[in-house]
């Protein structure tokens, strides 16, 4: 039995709908929280992490992004959406290796633990190397295999047949890695792969995870292929079962009628839609509309980067640029986003999303002690704010998921970046020249 | 005479419009960059700094802020822009003494050198407590004393006896700080308020920093207030001096044809913009039009903190924000704004801006070594947009101002940072109980 004890912090807690910070000791048995307490005594057996000037939170839950992408950080640089694809992604895609995609999701994996978190809601391809990655790794992966049509019922086929091959080879004992059926978009799946998809997801009562009004190019393209709008196409889909919709740039208040009253919930990906020119998503309004609304990174193609405390003060600024003199959203709310409403949507909320008795033991500490790396925090006047506005993915100092500390005091535990980044070596020099 | 080699580093230079890397070492003799060449041989008299590794770019030029409203920061969660004002910051700063503005001040400089600010652009009154904090700390300042007679004409006597005063004792010695003449806003002054302003202006042969078009209830309140639109009042005052206009969010059409013809140009501050509601000035149709943009953070109050690193990112991604599937600025662009153009929009060009033979040496060094702390820029397919995307101001490690070492390899010289946070505890106390 490994038993943990974080001493001396203030842990964010959520409390009738707000968000408090509070001086509490955290016990945690194996891979659950089994005590929060205002002092709990040390025994000889417990591992003692001091957590004197720091802040304690729910580990953060990144709810869609496409975890091999690390190796297309920083190419989409002056290309439109589709145009990004066609010309730079989807050819170096098409020659990938699963040792390839192994070592770019370790890098992924690397970057997640190393900025906080603890979660993540994959949905790419290769889905087996991505699964080694995750096991080796220990960070808690919602994995699948994107299924799509665009080029043929063949292909189509191989997708689905890959998918079932990946769910059915999962490890039943491995609880860090679930699956969610995942059809790419409506603009690149008939009406038949959708349907293929619904099937899938009852079957396995899975949630579907698909990107949804992400661009306005997609909103014509949609009622061209399946003869009605997106929203009508998604509800006779996937009405009966839970949904994370990815993006939801686009979304009129017709479409938010329909979306409050089907299971689903969106994945708000801030600085890809930024990054790609889509413009901004209402998440205010949405969330005012009782739409559960959680964040994500996207790829780091068009993402950038994997750092959810980034993402969280860009989904905040952002609602600024469209609600002139209007509430909108706060630093509290962003925080609910970036964990419990993430896992909500990834129907994870029984087991993470907030620091409870009961829950796993996914949590990480953040460095705010007076000192000049932290120089844009202080004077200190208000700590949810300055985490939220002040710091980044940098200030984690110890990231612990399932009970198991995969980093601590900045230190990585037994993941080699240097060994990582060399076999990342030959794509890169490939991307490389793709962009040249 | 001391002299300052930098070897080994990549150098970014501006080379016909263009924003390019290049391995270089620099030669700095006093406060002069004397040589630039691809070797400089070390000679014993050099103090040596390896920058290997690392890119050498311009010191950021920070074109709009309140230097001491440090002690403001995150004081302005959920309120709006004029509501904020009125309960938070203006009751506060009625009470402030000189020692509390200079310690505040002194927190913003060390902000700044540690983030890698080398000239900021001033506008707040205690102007000789800033000024004694900007020698102390040898950072560039462009500086004043604020002006305007919103309460009364009594007021505006004084302050600009103040600024005459403050102007008249200036040390003609002291190269590292200028002066502005600063009306606070439009809708804050009086026509024969500006007036005086232009006069003092044109004797001094000064430019003027002005708030305009922050925000949307302005355009009304000027319009009253002057009864003609804003461009109009402020092309009647100030068509025959320089003009720094900060914020200049909600310009139409007309508003950009004139400002085309008069000599000005506009401080964005991204993160203050958003913060407050004002939603996203066109910067991309700004510069499209000829204007000069440069960058500004605003006061630490509204615009969070002083990483100009940052604020480049924000800056950029904001465009995607209201530019659907259309070009808009790029990492090369902000950089610019950043650095060259904040020299030209403060009339130091000839002095700064850039890294070339002649220019006084403001210079910072970036750490971009392939490690976990910069686990988001791997792998660095795009050094010029991992600077603007996937670091922020604690990547620099090494700040020059004018020749004088400030920080290096992160340690701050000479200044004491906890002193500085001890002395501002009295005021940050009452503002503690103000917010609650």
């Amino acid at each position: 039995m490994s038993e943990i004890l974080i001493k001396n912090g203030k842990v964010i807690l959520f409390k009738n709908n707000d968000v408090i910070l509070d001086k509490k000791d955290i016990l945690i048995e194996n891979d659950t929280i089994i005590k929060i307490e205002n002092k709990i005594d040390e025994k000889g057996e417990y591992y003692v992490i001091d957590a004197k000037n720091r802040i304690i939170m729910p580990g953060l839950i990144n709810t869609h992004a496409h975890i091999p992408m690390s190796i297309f950080r920083e190419t989409t640089e002056g290309y439109k959406l589709y145009d990004w694809l066609n010309k730079v992604i989807w050819p170096i895609e098409d020659k990938l290796t699963d040792e390839e995609v192994y070592y770019a999701s370790m890098l992924s994996f690397i970057e997640m633990i190393a900025t906080g978190t603890t979660c993540i809601n994959d949905q790419y391809f290769f889905s087996k190397a991505i699964r080694k990655a995750a096991e080796d790794t220990r960070v808690r992966t919602v994995l699948t295999r994107t299924i799509q049509d665009i080029d043929g019922k063949d292909k189509m086929n191989e997708r689905i047949k890959d998918f079932i091959e990946l769910y059915e080879t999962r490890n039943r004992n491995d609880s860090l890695i679930t699956y969610t059926v995942a059809p790419h978009a409506l603009y690149t799946c008939s009406g038949e792969c959708l349907s293929e998809v619904a099937k899938l997801a009852e079957k396995y009562n899975l949630p579907v995870h698909v990107h949804f009004l992400e661009s306005i190019d997609e909103i014509e393209d949609i009622k061209q292929k399946h003869g009605e709008e997106a929203i009508y196409v998604l509800k006779k889909y996937f009405n009966n079962v839970h949904t994370i919709l990815a993006h939801c740039v686009k979304l009129d208040d017709k479409d938010i009628e329909i979306l409050k009253g089907m299971d689903c919930g969106i994945a708000h990906n801030p600085v890809s839609n930024l990054r790609l020119g889509c413009k901004i998503a209402d998440i205010t309004k949405y969330l005012d509309n009782g739409i559960n609304v959680a964040l994500g990174t996207d790829g780091q193609g068009s993402g950038s980067n994997l750092d959810m405390i980034e993402t969280m003060k860009i989904a905040c600024l952002m609602q600024g640029g469209i609600h002139e003199n209007e509430k909108r959203i706060t630093a509290k709310d962003v925080i609910k986003m970036a964990t419990i409403n993430g896992a909500k949507l990834l129907k994870l909320d029984n087991e993470i999303g907030s620091i409870e008795i009961g829950k796993k033991a996914d949590i990480i500490i953040l460095d705010m002690e007076e000192k000049l790396d932290n120089i844009t925090t202080l004077p200190n006047l208000n700590e949810i704010s300055n985490i939220v506005y002040n710091i980044n993915g940098r200030n984690v100092v110890t990231t612990i998921i399932n009970g198991n500390i995969l980093m601590e005091e900045r230190k990585i535990k037994n993941l080699d970046l240097e060994l990582v980044l060399n076999q990342c070596n030959k794509v890169v020099k490939e991307i490389k020249e793709a962009l040249n």
